[in-house]
Formats: structure tokens, C-alpha cells, sequence
């Protein structure tokens, strides 16, 4: 993750600057950004016929046709797009494949291309004389640890991995007696584990939001409020029972709770015991939290609003389960509306107890994934009609993407255990 | 890294049983190994002409031909061959690509795909009656950590990132006051900081040295010693200078050196304090170990051998440096024949002066990667000839692959700071 210490200079006359990604891979120097946001993507597939570029959306939202030189390079550029992080790849001839320039990323259920596109307008600037850093971007302060942990579970019969961050002053050793609140914070689909901590930079974000760094742009105009130093537990969330367990008692709400019962158990019984041996934890609910992203999202909503014992705060990033009934494809079963009587083990039935019980409720999206942005301002607005407190968060001109949930943690970490 | 927990039955009849690589993406059934240890590689190229499977030494020694169906699947069976981790890719009308199916690892410059192939006899087998593992695999005892680190470099002018290995007992709150040893260990060329750790299982290897655990093959016997206690550091071998540097004042050890003087900098002035600083080391010489594969063991020897204040014990698996003179391509430099007199700023010239400095100089090979391991033993013989004290090892049948690594490692470690 250097940041711009790799200036290309093209011979073109009049040509911009421009960096290789931060994505790529040593001395691969495509992709690479110019100074006014333009992105060219190039490949050398000398024997294909046809290529295109695709990637995730806040990148190209259909496939872009490249073109070929006579020395089997295909090539294009896009114009300046969202900064932050984008999966891509090229299909060659209908194939999918990577781009062997870059560095790979889990996503789609794959290892898949991945590019953080910078700010343009720090290319052409002086590092020392424009200091004024991303969130996600590493600091010069004291940072942040991730460890990696492997743990055997009982409920699924297998081994599974999970992260850990922990705050700058953790080591230290004057704080060797102190103890710290816990975030669980979750990917979404066709991620795993490594997801915040490789696309989402999340070690840097809570670094930053920590220590309240003046060299990050959330910072730099004094009004944001740091957050409290805090540990953050990142599992993968796809688990299965290793012996079939018997139906849930309420097949109503399968839909809600699908991909979440297993997985809630992992967390309930097993990753929390975990974390909280293995950690200086503050082992009660009033200092737990659990967020995610997308289907960590869903899974967030599910697991935590039915089981308050362990968690008093709560955080949806552009999460799927806000989505409004919709018009399904032939033999999918459809998704109930979202009724804050009865969801979620009608946890939102009495206002006043939600309201003492949840410390925060935080739902974020972002303006350009429309219908999940909709869906966010639909069903808040419902909540709040049924007098249920939450903080509602949109974030300006970004997708279904990780610039959309590094911001929405950036803005939901300082809001955590303030009470 | 799950073991066995898939088998797949194939419909043919008499087919033996099968389990996906562990290695693979969720869901992935290629790469797929047989229990007679036959592998099955299938990828899905409908309007490729040509599929060749290409692999690291001990997989493939040339590209193997692959056969497509009536669906556009290539695939192709290898015979039985060395357990353990191997690069592999597939070259399709000349154009190399990663497996889909497959987790990528970053190896020859580039995210790779790799596959782990297990112990044949066990995928046939019930895992609770035959428990014993690779020294490299999940084992159920205390578990040791991998911390990542970002660290800003003053001396290259960027973010270096390093891997920390932590063993089991350093988090325990009994253990609070107690130092450990560190072992600086490296990876090999084109590969990078997170080879240790992804393709070398280092967490599980040092783990299982260190506890002595009896699933381990190694320790079924009850003949291994365990190893002590130990921090293990993994850094980026790959360093250049923000600003030049004056030329070396010895040209004659440019060969030796090349690549080695900025990471050598970077390794003694800003990580070994780093790592000082932010864990319980035993911060001296005595204390302190270096070793690496391939390229880092070259880098070992330059730096070690020329820093005896900064490490006591040297390792270095098939390191390059024992290459011995050979015909060299037009144009580049000729390696100097190794000559214990002379080399590494006559390091060896005083033998008791050596023997008593460096408690264990560890140099090993595979059986299998030829010239390595016979210049490793026409240089062994060359430094004990000088009265250079050392150990030398040669895994049976491995090459230059990461299974030699893995060995070297487990039986390095449980020699370090024994005196």
C-alpha cells in the first residue's frame, strides 16, 4: 500500500502523470491512474479475439470492449471513476481471467483482480505538502495490529480463520491491565474473512479513527470525534452444521435468518468464548457490537436482534435485508415485507425496551446503489414511525462497494460505546 | 487448511475416494486428489485450442498436455507425486493463467495458484484413528498467532509490511514478564512476506515443534527434540534504497551482496528495533537467529556473515549462494567459486573465532533439486575442511519447493538457542 512513490512519466508530449496502482504487483506498471482520475487497464493476450473489461459496480457497470495493438496488448481507459477499492477482471474470448499485474482479492467466490484507485488529485501533489490521506490510508502514528487466528470448530467440524485488530495501544505496556470493547464486523457474499482487512483496510480506518489522525481527510477539519479504542473480530461468515440440526421453530422467518443459523451459533458459542480467552475483552453485551456489509449485513440484523443478550450495538452496511419486496425470478420464494412488528423475533415490537436495550442502531448505504439506498430510507423511515431510534447514513455518489463500507465504518466506529 | 472433510464419491464404478485440494475456493472440486495420491486438474476453457498444466519443481518438470471434453473442460491426471505445496498454472494458447478453483499465492512475481496436496494414505482413512499430521498442518493444542504489520521505512521511502509469529504460550497473562528469542525468516525470489505464512504453514510448524505435538509424524517417534520458545519474523526481501548509495567498498563481493545491502540496512536499523520495540524479545545478539529459502538464504549469509553482532545462529534452505561457478548466459557476471577463505568479508578465515561467535551455522537442501544439493555438499565439505563447524541437512525426494522449506524449517528450529 505505498502511495505514489512510483511517478511514470509517458513520453507523449503534454502527458499527465500517472502511478501504477498500489493494487498491482511489483514493477507491474499497468493498471495505472492518471492526475485527472483516468484509469487504463492493459493485458497482453496475444492469441484472444475479443477482450473485455469487467469489474464490480462504482467501476464499469457492463463489460468495456479493449482494443488491441500489433503486439497483442489490449488496452483501455476509463474516465475518472469513485476512488477507493474496485474488483475487476478481463473475459477473453468469453473466459474470465485475472490480470496477472495485479495483486488478487476474495471476492465473487474467487481470487479476483482488484484496483484502489487514489484520489487524482494527490498524484501531482507533494506527499509533504499535501498530507491529507484517505481513511484507509496507512499513517505515520502508531498503528494497529491484525493477528490471524485458526480455530477448531465443534459445530461446523472443521478449522476455521479469523482476524483480530487491535488498537495502537493494546501492546503498550502500561496498558497490559486494560480492557477493551469488541466489535464483530462481517464481510459480505463471496468474500471470507480477509475481506476487511485486504479490500477494506479496515487496520488503518480504526487506526485513524482512533488516535483521530490530522493527516486523514476526516479529520483534517477537526469535526469528526475519535472513536474509542476497541478490538474488532473479523470471521469468515459462511458456516454449516457438521450434524443436521432440526428446522427453526418459526418458518416464517427462514428467509430472514437463511445462511445466519449456523453461522449465529459459530458466533454466539464458539468465536465470542474465543476471542474473549484469547483477548482483554470487556465480556459483557453493553461492550459488544456486530456489523457487516452487504449479506454481513443481513446476517448482522439476524443475529444480533435475536440475540440481545450479547449484543447492544448494531450495524448494517448496505445491508440486503432492507431490500423491499420485489418481483422474484419463477421458483424463488419471496421476500416478506419488512415489518418492524414482527421482524427479527419481533425485537422492535416495544419501542422503549429496544430503545434502553440497543445502544445503536446505525444503517448505512450509498446514494448510487439505488435500490438499497431506497430500501434504507423506506425502512428507517418505518422504524422511526415505530418510534425505534436509529442513525440512518448515506454515503455520497458511492455503490454497492468498499468505498461505501470503509466509509460507513469510519462514521459508525466513532458512535460505538460512547454511552 | 481443512483435511478430508469432502470426499468426493465418483459415480465410476471401483473409483477410489477423492477430496478437493484444501487449497481450493469454496466449492471448488478441481484441483481434486485421489487416495492412491493421483491428481486431477480441470479447467474450463470452451475456446481455448491448447491447455498445457505448468508447475513449480516437484509437480511438473514441463508443461503437461491437458484434454478437452465435449463441454470445453481440460483436464489432465498426474501421477502420484511430493506431498506438500506446489505453484502450478495453466497456459492456454500461449497465455499463462491462474485456476480459477484455486487460492492464489504470491510466487514468481505474481498471485499464483497453488495447490497443497495431501498425505495419500489419509484421505482413506478415518481421521480420529489416524491422527498423524504433517508438521505443517492445524494441529488441536494451544495455538501460536501471526500479527501483520505496516511499517514506514525511512531507509527505502515506503510502507514495508512483516509478518510476526507469535508461539502459544507468549499470550498467556502467566508469561507476561518473560523475553523471547526471534528468528528472522525469508522467502524465496518472487515470492514476498507472506510466503511463510500462506504457502509455508510456518504458524503450524512452529507450534508443533515447540509443544513436541505427538499427532505430528515428527513427533510420533518420540525422537525430535522440541524446539525453544520462539518469536519469527517474516519481512519483504525486497528493499532499494530511497537515495543512492555509495558504491560497496569491496566490488569483488557485488555477487554476494547484490541484492542483500538495502534489505540487509533495512533488516539490522529499522526492523530488528521495530520488533524490539513492539514485542518481548531478548534484545541481543545470542538471541537472535537469521535464516531463508532460496534467495532469502542467500540474503542470510550476506547479512548474517557480515552482522555477527546482530545474530548467533544462520540457516539457509537450498540457498543460493552454494551454487558452484557454472556456465553463465552471455554478458552476465561469472559467480566467484566459494572459497571459505574469503567470502562474506573472511567470516571463515578464523575458524575458533567463528566456531565460538556462531552457535549454528544450518544449511539444507532437497535431495531432489540436483545441483543445490550437491553444492551444498562439495561447500559443506569445503567448510569443514576449514574447521567450520556446521550442520547439513538433505530432504529425502523433495526439490526446490516449499516441502523442502517446510522440513528445513522443522528441523532447524529445534536447534536454535539450545546453548
Amino acid at each position: 500500500m505505498k502511495f505514489y512513490d512510483r511517478l511514470i512519466d509517458e513520453s507523449a508530449p503534454g502527458a499527465l502523470q500517472a502511478v501504477p496502482a498500489t493494487t498491482n504487483v511489483p514493477s507491474a506498471e499497468y493498471p495505472r491512474v492518471y492526475a485527472d482520475g483516468r484509469v487504463t487497464f492493459r493485458v497482453h493476450l496475444p492469441s484472444a479475439k475479443s477482450v473485455h473489461l469487467e469489474g464490480g459496480q462504482g467501476l464499469c457497470s457492463s463489460p468495456v470492449p479493449m482494443s488491441r495493438d500489433g503486439e497483442g496488448n489490449w488496452s483501455v481507459t476509463l474516465p475518472p471513476t469513485v476512488m477507493g477499492f474496485h474488483y475487476y477482471w478481463f473475459t477473453a474470448d468469453g473466459t474470465q481471467i485475472n490480470d496477472p499485474g495485479s495483486h488478487t482479492f476474495f471476492g465473487y467466490g474467487k481470487q479476483t483482480s482488484g484496483i484502489e484507485i487514489p484520489d487524482p488529485q494527490l498524484i501531482s501533489s507533494d506527499l509533504v505538502t499535501a498530507p491529507v490521506l484517505p481513511v484507509y490510508a496507512p499513517h505515520p502514528g502508531p498503528q494497529g495490529q491484525i493477528h490471524e487466528h485458526w480455530y477448531q470448530s465443534q459445530l461446523t467440524g472443521n478449522w476455521r480463520r479469523c482476524f483480530v485488530y487491535t488498537p495502537p495501544e493494546y501492546q503498550d505496556a502500561a496498558n497490559a491491565g486494560t480492557r477493551y470493547p469488541v466489535l464483530y464486523l462481517q464481510h459480505g457474499a463471496g468474500e471470507d474473512e480477509t475481506g476487511w482487512v485486504r479490500q477494506g483496510g479496515v487496520n488503518f480506518i480504526m487506526d485513524n479513527v482512533i488516535l483521530g489522525n490530522s493527516s486523514s481527510f476526516f479529520f483534517a477539519a477537526g469535526s469528526q470525534p475519535k472513536a474509542k479504542p476497541m478490538i474488532v473480530v473479523m470471521d469468515n461468515g459462511y458456516a454449516t452444521y457438521a450434524t443436521p440440526r432440526p428446522q427453526m421453530r418459526d418458518p416464517s422467518e427462514t428467509y430472514l435468518r437463511s445462511g445466519s443459523e449456523a453461522f449465529g451459533a459459530v458466533v454466539t458459542q464458539e468465536l465470542i468464548p474465543f476471542v474473549d480467552r484469547n483477548y482483554r475483552t470487556i465480556n459483557d453485551r453493553e461492550h459488544r457490537a456486530m456489523a457487516g456489509l452487504s449479506m454481513g449485513g443481513s446476517q448482522t440484523m439476524a443475529i444480533a436482534l435475536t440475540h440481545l443478550d450479547f449484543f447492544s450495538h448494531i450495524g448494517t452496511f448496505s445491508g440486503a435485508q432492507f431490500l423491499a419486496p420485489r418481483s422474484q425470478a419463477a421458483g424463488a420464494a419471496a421476500a416478506p415485507a419488512f415489518d418492524p412488528q414482527t421482524a427479527y423475533g419481533s425485537a422492535f415490537a416495544d419501542p422503549e425496551a429496544f430503545n434502553s436495550r440497543v445502544r445503536l442502531l446505525w444503517m448505512g448505504a450509498g446514494t448510487a446503489e439505488l435500490a438499497l439506498s431506497e430500501s434504507l430510507r423506506q425502512n428507517a423511515e418505518k422504524l422511526r414511525s415505530a418510534n425505534i431510534k436509529l442513525v440512518e447514513y448515506h454515503s455520497p455518489g458511492t455503490a454497492h462497494e468498499w468505498q461505501t463500507w470503509r466509509l460507513c465504518l469510519s462514521k459508525f466506529a466513532p458512535k460505538l460505546f460512547q454511552s
